[in-house]
């Protein structure tokens, strides 16, 4: 698809790297959107690591930085020493897992963890102290006074004075927020969001490979007519959905719901806005949904929104109402965009301030891996 | 459990026929949901049809009637040609399946519908003018003047002066109304509701058992890396999720959600509530999901709100938070209850007017047979 684009500036520069532009087809993109990392192994590409590359996202890191092409003079896979010594082979070269180490970092000026919320507390404050810029997907520094919590497509500017090799910590958010944010920024800054009401139906992938591998185990069994084993969630996930599993919180809300109450207001930079979430864990592989009620501080038309989403960075839109063709998690899996349809004017609102849509996003690509290179490419 | 209640009155009579309690263990039950049928097979209970018995619900009606003692004279199973000769065993008979005609309704006194809304149309005023009294599941009638439109713990009242043998049609509402009322009517009653936003989380069986058949084949598919049977939806079921296949209407809802808006208003008697859903299918069986956001005219406390559901009839609360512990349709799959869980102030409004829950029910059960038999108890 290189080279078809339609958009000016073929060739451009962005912190001393090469990038090129990259469309998809006749989809409307961007400026932003279209700029895209050129090189892969190059000498004068940054070191890179990967913390947790054993994992679902850590592997989908790999992918990423492939279709991407993402540029490196060298990469380090690292893993807890259960895995360090076993052999990766990726873009043409064959890569011998090292154990995660507190000098693990004196060399790397990317790295990119996914390893959960403890290896991060522990060992990203030690990689940014060795001169080495973190992207953490975990929640561990989320939240922090001075950690840049960004979507590339939605505050890119948090990212300022933050540079690949100089040390520093940046958060990728939680997966919900980012297809909830993909979706609902457009119309942010198209009238306003005032209140968000979100019913979530998360994939198996949120909770690893191996609720992946659990759900898959269990589906098989529930069919044949056998016990269930479960070992990762307490109850039956296969024909079954749950209240998600992370920890309940002192409001009855659960830890999943208040991260994306409380990384919306960071990332908007507006601690005001009305947000209730109710999430749900549903027998899906790998993409997210999320139906989502909004409230505006002024009257927004079907049409506006459509137009806004269009124009939006990131996003698709499958919105046939004659064909009753809306988009579905399986739409989404291993895409790199969120979908959005079902939108329309909510009609319990007589004053015409309000919208329903329906939103579908590969949880394992744009709700981390993706996002994570993202921002790698912003560090650049 | 018969004779476990500990509420008064053991035996009671209610129009005519014989009552007895029933209770379910140490669970609160009101008044109301203790009265039951208690004969089967008696010369001086209503004669009995049910139209479209080789359906999922018609199978349901079944179980039901057996399950509650619900007496009767005489059973009449009625059903399209095709099934007509079919041997049914059901409460120790032996029952030969009917073609459904114009005559097939002269000595009935009490006819349970469920075969479709095309059937209903033309069948049930005929049913009506022979005497008989129809409890019709499709959606022909529901919104018709003068047809009450019943969930029997929320509005009995709506079915005074209608009884068995006297002709008449009474609608039985959508599953996901009645369900979702089950849960919202006690706080309705308890505070006011204002403002209704609701996500579903639907199951196979609200498209009939041809759905929950393709949903476990094309599952199986997915499994054995198989090319997907698509006969009843128009796209992959296992493993994903989809707006709801009814037909968009005007205003971009589709059929089911307006089914919630409009029989919501009917059945409370207050067409001004604000109420918007969006309804989804999910690789669920047999009980729906329900994600509940409301607006009241006044504070509403958890506590409050819990005492209220408590003591509702038809409804269970699983809501433990320290457990993580909430209704999944698994826990309400067969179960005649309502069930209530993730009951919390809705922290996005700061006048403590708002509550969020999650509700799951059965669909062929309370949202379709066990309703429509409840119904008919009310006719005696």
């Amino acid at each position: 698809m290189q080279g078809t684009c339609s958009c000016s500036g073929s060739i451009a520069s962005l912190r001393g790297y090469q990038l090129q532009q990259r469309c998809r087809g006749s989809r409307v993109v961007t400026r932003r959107q279209c700029l895209r990392v050129q090189a892969a192994k190059t000498a004068d590409g940054p070191s890179l690591a990967i913390v947790g590359v054993t994992g679902a996202v850590g592997q989908e890191f790999l992918r990423v930085l492939k279709e991407r092409d993402f540029p490196y003079s060298n990469l380090k896979l690292l893993a807890s020493a259960r895995s360090a010594g076993r052999t990766v082979e990726w873009d043409g070269g064959s890569y011998t897992i090292e154990e995660l180490t507190e000098q693990s970092f004196g060399d790397v000026d990317i790295a990119l963890f996914s390893a959960g919320g403890s290896i991060s507390k522990k060992f990203a404050p030690i990689a940014s102290d060795a001169g080495c810029t973190v992207v953490d997907n975990s929640s561990a520094f989320r939240m922090s006074e001075g950690v840049p919590l960004v979507i590339p497509e939605v505050n890119p500017d948090a990212l300022k004075g933050v540079s690949a090799g100089k040390g520093g910590i940046v958060a990728n958010p939680n997966c919900s927020t980012i297809i909830a944010l993909m979706a609902v920024t457009p119309l942010h800054r198209l009238a306003g969001v005032k209140r968000m009401v979100v019913s979530t139906y998360q994939a198996a992938s949120g909770a690893g490979q191996a609720a992946m591998d659990e759900l898959e185990l269990q589906t098989r069994e529930a069919l044949d007519g056998k016990p269930i084993t479960q070992n990762i969630f307490p109850f039956q996930y296969a024909f079954n959905l749950f209240s998600h599993n992370s920890p309940m919180t002192g409001n009855g809300y659960n830890e999943e719901e208040m991260k994306m109450v409380k990384e919306t207001h960071k990332i908007w930079g507006e601690p005001d806005i009305a947000i209730t979430a109710t999430c749900i864990r549903v027998p899906i592989m790998r993409a997210h949904a999320e139906s989502i009620n909004l409230e505006f501080e002024r009257d927004v038309s079907e049409e506006e929104a459509l137009e806004a989403l269009s124009k939006a960075a990131g996003v698709s839109i499958i919105n046939d109402r004659a064909a009753n063709r809306f988009p579905t998690p399986l739409d989404a899996s291993n895409q790199d965009d969120v979908y959005v349809g079902r939108v329309r004017r909510d009609i319990s609102r007589p004053d015409s301030r309000g919208l329903d849509l329906f939103v579908c996003g590969d949880q394992i690509k744009k709700g981390a891996a993706l996002n994570a290179v993202q921002i790698a490419e912003l560090l650049l």
